[in-house]
């Protein structure tokens, strides 16, 4: 396979990337020059070094520190956790500024039809609930898209937290579902109908 | 001007039918056999005969009785009130099965840029919370669209409501917003966003 | 069934409405004043005694007359014959102003897979071309959609006139295919490539 | 600004990928595997050492050579040239496997509102038609997408070929327009229905 192929191949590996896209992009490095080439694949080889895990809430974070600067802020509301599928919607949540609660990222959501053998980091969530049960947590909140996949993976995690939120006293929320911005009333499926009608307020 | 594109020009009258699909439709109805296009016509004749509005709701219904089936329910709930802005959204409503009070349909929205001359029935919903109120009626749900039309509308109707409702000791509420049926964390509003968090339940 | 749904019900028979669409145009209608509802009535009512199907090219035309303005005009190019799907292909390539010559309108396409009981006009058709072949008819040219169907029927009708043709000493073409407004090279299948490369000019 | 971010902005420079995707995309490469992120940072890195323009046709392939294969090859058709706006273009007119001619990559399109100063490659496409003209080419044809940049760069090119193509007794064409694949007459453009039926067939 020639060097073109071989690239555009590997760049459908990126998410949102199709083949085409892919090609278009291989043929573009290719006319682009040297410099410009040569700093992005330094950005890409750097990212793994450039950045860690949060060693509490699992994002992704610039540096040095074992806890990220959410984690590390002593200002942070410890009495809430929330638990979301990934990085990008821990980022858009942070952005309204309407929580400064904890944060927890799963790795991702439990396939509809799957073996059970998922990636979705559980072990570790339930040692931060643990650990931060001692540090004044109160609640935790399910905050995952609300799609098949999405409500799959919360009935999984509010199954297997059941019995140590329990016996550690705690509260088990879920986002609250209704009208958002855009839904029009003659659209709507019957779901958001009810959860709009009995969320009113 | 010849009569297909007379009657053409015409149905791009009613709503959602573009010059394009309106000329379809014209050369579809001369091509039909006369018995599709009688009926059809006489459909259209006679709708304002058939159907006339109750005099609670504002809803069209089928029939001669001046109160249409919902509100004639003696079974309905009178404590609550529901403020839509048209039939299909009533009927949405009603599929769900998840209500059982009463309806008041405004018959429009109010324009984002207007003056203020606008069409929907404020006169009629005052004089039927006041009669309301006298039967039991301790709650008006205003349930429109969460777009800017809808938002503006409803910020009149409690605007012209609040002083009624306090009078009358009734309570006024919205619509829950949160997450509706397919929405995504990573490609939320932050106004969807918000609300999803406080209402999380 | 309640008038409503009735009327909702016969608009769904319409080409492009579907049934929600056909339930918000009732509704729409049941509001309107009943003069707008009485003309719109009135003009689907008459739309067959207004109109008449023009006893050459079979297009619905308006008026008392047995050919349409198309087929009664003496400048008309007697010579060549374009062979269309429906009414609105006639008067979208009339308006482009580049063809003076004779229509004849199938009435409808070959379903895919059918019994073969198709209703386009091929008798009518045939009667057309052993007439006009006799008034100077030289070419006749298939004018049909380039998709599964249009091509399914143009080769029908090609089969089917091919002995008369023949006969008449007539030719028989197709309109040609190449990259049309709009398309972009990248996005081009193999067909329209060829047909651009052997059709370039 | 965080590295992260950082080459999140550096994705969004590619073709077709936006703000929201190149932080996907930042966030996944952060999470897989070294092995992965190693590999993709490699194949970039090299693809200008991997790849070169093809002193001929311009356009980049893999390898050693100072020609592409396609240039390279002595059963290619000599006596007719395509010219195309880019590297993707020519690999899907060379799948169709209906042209074995010479190829010539322009490297772009003149933008709608420019100042002239544009980087296609006019001077090079000069000197290949004066070069090729000795070795028996006959014809040039310009196979550009059919929208504005594409009718504005081929109108530039026929222009400026005009004085040698006569000189060197050439011949200059177009790709043919017509219905391409899916193109139907109801929705049809003029120029596309002109098309069609000049270039009958």
């Amino acid at each position: 396979m020639d060097a073109l192929e071989k690239l555009a191949e590997q760049l459908t590996r990126l998410p949102g990337i199709g083949r085409r896209q892919a090609r278009r992009i291989a043929f573009f490095l290719a006319a682009e020059p040297d410099s410009f080439v040569d700093e992005i694949a330094r950005s890409i080889s750097f990212i793994k070094k450039s950045v860690r895990m949060c060693e509490s809430c699992r994002r992704y974070h610039d540096g040095r520190n074992k806890l990220c600067i959410i984690c590390a802020d002593p200002e942070k509301d410890t009495a809430i956790l929330l638990i979301l599928e990934k990085d990008v919607d821990l980022e858009n949540v942070r952005k309204t500024g309407a929580y400064r609660g904890r944060y927890f990222v799963l790795g991702g959501l439990m396939p509809l039809s799957g073996n059970g053998n998922t990636k979705i980091r559980m072990r570790e969530l339930l040692s931060e609930i643990e650990k931060q049960s001692k540090q004044g947590l109160k609640e935790v909140v399910i905050a995952l898209s609300a799609n098949p996949e999405g409500d799959n993976t919360a009935r999984y995690v509010k199954n297997t937290l059941a019995p140590h939120v329990e016996r550690l006293g705690l509260i088990i929320s879920s986002l609250g579902r209704g009208l958002s911005t855009g839904t029009e009333l003659e659209y709507s499926d019957e779901e958001t109908l009810k959860s709009a009608l009995s969320n009113r307020k």
